[in-house]
């Protein structure tokens, strides 16, 4: 993931060593300061502009002095200009804050901007979930009438209050001043980038989807009262459209799909799923809703990622033991995206689920252990069928942890869009899943789900195991690139200028792919045949 | 003084016509802006990064949608990138103010940036009068110990509420609002320009004499508080040192010298006296404080060019009649600098003033009148001898307006400094006064001196008259050509470059000049041919 050194960081330190003045040369200090730095630059940035922010002049100023003539510069290197901010003793770091901007959550990682390496690593909500679970009801908050400005002035207070915490925590962790954190990228949907800036949503959820901005340009943090160095160029990684955003395009950057020259794929579930298409020539890309059941959004049960939260699932069909798995190894308290896959397919495998996604009523078949099994974890409320995961008394919070239909429900719907995604988009371009070298799946998704598992369920195309690789959270691991490279930050611009994006919301064949994968795997078995199809017997047909 | 069209303001409109968004068609708006911005750009700004400043994003992208994607986009065109920042609708004027910002007193102009046309003119006080009336002082009070920041922090905030002044009067004299204002050069001694920027000029006044910035870059307006448009850039004109500033760099544009064939000279008469001697081959500049008698600063009456100032002298030597004029032909209520230098080089011709610049205590000689004139206007007061220019009973504030020795005494000094820069100068150069082509002189002192006069007192070289040209207030020219042009902005950078400058505070050779034009009108008469040369006589010898 490290970048060489040559490969320009967003802020470079230059040593600089220049003449005292004297009366036979006594120019501006800051015109001394430019020329030394002039002379010293790579060779890279020799043709660009170097620029003295008016924020920076009287600090620079005295700082140079007080340093005698000699120690270092602090640039911003911006694409058509490089920045002189500040003037610091070599001891002193550059670092820069990696930040994944996420509608629920937030993630961030603190960068050496010399080194590469990351010294501090967190995460935290984005508080603006007290003000809506999901992008639409955000948009809403922002724009409703009679609140205007007010809504997103709001928004944009709250998570910039989120992203300082998690500054604070990095400081704190890494022992340093925050004026020492120098830069800051930022990988979010397109929604979240316009609520952190200040800029109205209003047209991102009306059609036809148009973005304020897709790509703005680095600004000061000051801007936005982020508590770090004031003149730190806080760089947006750039969106291509409403549905599409820079977290994606940070994606593309980490797994390095735009640099492949074999057709490769990438998978990121958030609470978007989004898929791209392609290699160094060509990409394509889509999204669709397919996260909320996988990210907690819907299921009564589901919750992100975190403490207590069901991870794995393990039916063992010899003995009948359910073998749960949660994150921190601590009492469970609720099931994640790929707890859920997993508990779902182990559910299908046994039976308990059939091909539509039902629970099924009647399922007296099978060993006595399978039926003293069913008749523990499956019970009817009354208010229908609901699957056991742990029983009130092993919970961490004192209720059972259950799956319900309407989980169960909405996890079909998820899977289904899923599927129907990818296959919309390979059949754009003519291509077979066969041949693909590679899918990556990013996200908290990507590093939890167990592939094959989803292959059962119908939700990832029947590959060989080995095609699928976790890149873990990429929409950070881009962030943290384009802190460190400039090639990544030319790379995150053009793969917004070659990639064709390709609009669900408005696309027919997508709705008819939806319907046909509504079924374990798949209403075409034959897509899937490393998986078992049990057909629907005259029992479970009259659930 | 008006450059042509294609000569590229320092903030221009573009025209814009954009399709609106649709499905097929769905970048961001501001993407969409930009890129048909990028189609209509003048040919020479095509090579340069179109970028939008953070502050301007939300504004840009709600005025485009009003305009429904067709209008005119505002941009600021710096050296390096275009800004866009406002989108507009045709009719909407877009204007700049250039302002001379005096030690003293600032004066300005609005202009307009499309056609050139000057559409108000207005001056007013530099209220950092009040904390010291001289640079020195003021430099004193924005450095003292004990006071730090704050000093200079005040002497800011003064002068921002000072130009605030003037460019509310600006606006309102051309029915503008403010935010249509959106440039504004800026022309200034570099301690001026310091005070201004609040950057710190303690070592503009001690040795080597170093400024802290002479090329600032342009910054928006909103960063010191003046309140025109906040996105306006305030271009400063570059300074060459602690004491040559962007005002005379000013009026070296406005009068052309960079570009001459032929070798000219100007002379500045600002606080200091700063002289340019050169061609588009060659400049060479120095300074020096000869101004304080001629401005108003030093001399007891003396006051700055204003109603009631006294600006013409003339005697009658057949009838001893003293002829004066005063500014708006009000009741005299002070003298300023041509008055005074007319009004010496009249009395030395008439010999009350004698070659060392001394009021003749015993002059009984000549007509009848012309000894009652003397008896009339020469009074000795017991402190000394005083000319009574203007009795009591018809000045302007009931007490008479005089020339004491004491004034007069600070006006040789002056006269002396002016002439020894002038000959420190050219003798540097091998230059002689004779090959000059023109000299202009600039500034008040300019458009009201007499060149005569200033020939007789031995202050200007004994040229012919032709030779003289007044170009008025140069250093606010200046500023109203680089609001316009762009070759005007790059003429002062180059200028700053090519210009050798002269410290005259550590020259050997001007202070014995110096000595040596300490008579009227030098103690070489050969050099004022035209110039009578009356030997001091016995009788006032004793004075």
């Amino acid at each position: 993931m490290k970048p060489e050194t040559s490969s320009l960081p967003l802020v470079i330190r230059a040593p600089v060593t220049a003449e005292p003045p004297s009366l036979q040369d006594n120019i501006a200090d800051l015109d001394r300061l430019r020329t030394a730095i002039a002379r010293s630059l790579p060779p890279s940035l020799s043709e660009r502009a170097l620029c003295i922010p008016f924020q920076a002049m009287a600090g620079l100023g005295r700082r140079f002095r007080e340093a005698v003539f000699t120690g270092h510069a602090v640039l911003n290197v911006l694409r058509d200009r490089v920045e002189i901010v500040d003037f610091i003793e070599e001891s002193e770091p550059v670092a820069g804050v990696a930040l994944d901007l996420g509608t629920t959550h937030l993630e961030a990682t603190l960068v050496d901007l010399s080194s590469g390496d990351i010294l501090a690593h967190t995460h935290g909500p984005n508080r603006q979930m007290e003000y809506g679970a999901d992008i639409l009801s955000r948009i809403h908050f922002a724009t409703a009438k009679n609140m205007d400005q007010d809504g997103l002035q709001q928004l944009q207070a709250v998570v910039v209050q989120s992203i300082n915490q998690l500054i604070m925590e990095l400081a704190e962790s890494a022992g340093m001043a925050p004026e020492t954190i120098r830069a800051m990228s930022v990988s979010g949907n397109t929604t979240m980038v316009h609520l952190l800036l200040g800029l109205s949503p209003y047209h991102l959820c009306r059609e036809p989807y148009t973005p304020l901005v897709n790509s703005p340009d680095p600004f000061p943090a000051a801007e936005i009262d982020l508590q770090i160095n004031p003149l730190a160029p806080v760089w947006i990684l750039p969106s291509i459209g409403s549905y599409f955003g820079g977290d994606l395009i940070s994606g593309i950057l980490a797994g390095g799909l735009d640099q492949l020259e074999e057709t490769s794929m990438l998978i990121d579930v958030g609470t978007n799923a989004e898929v791209v298409l392609g290699s160094r020539d060509w990409l394509i890309a889509c999204a669709g809703a397919a996260g909320p059941a996988l990210e907690g959004g819907v299921a009564r049960m589901g919750m992100r990622a975190g403490p207590g939260a069901i991870e794995r699932v393990r039916l063992d069909r010899d003995n009948w033991r359910l073998d749960i798995g949660t994150i921190d190894d601590t009492p469970a308290v609720g099931i994640c995206g790929s707890g859920l896959i997993d508990l779902v397919a182990e559910l299908y495998l046994a039976r308990i689920v059939d091909l539509r996604g039902k629970l099924c009523r009647d399922t007296g078949f099978g060993s006595a252990k399978r039926q003293k099994f069913v008749r523990k974890h499956l019970v009817d409320t009354g208010d229908g069928l609901v699957f056991i995961i742990v029983p009130a008394e092993n919970s961490g919070h004192g209720s059972p942890v259950v799956l319900a239909q309407v989980d169960l429900d909405a996890m079909m719907r998820s899977k289904a869009a899923m599927y129907a995604i990818l296959t919309t988009l390979t059949s754009q371009v003519g291509v077979e899943f066969a041949d693909l070298a590679r899918i990556y799946v990013a996200g908290a998704f990507g590093k939890h789900i167990d592939p094959a598992q989803a292959i059962t369920l119908g939700m990832l195309p029947d590959l060989p195991l080995t095609t699928y690789k976790s890149i873990g959270n990429s929409s950070l691991h881009g962030a943290e690139l384009v802190l460190l490279s400039e090639e990544a930050r030319k790379r995150s611009r053009d793969i917004g200028g070659k990639i064709t994006y390709i609009e669900l919301n408005v696309n027919q064949e997508f709705m008819i792919r939806f319907s046909g994968s509504r079924f374990i795997p798949h209403t075409d078995p034959a897509l899937f045949p490393s998986v078992p199809v049990f057909r629907v017997d005259s029992s479970s047909e009259k659930a």
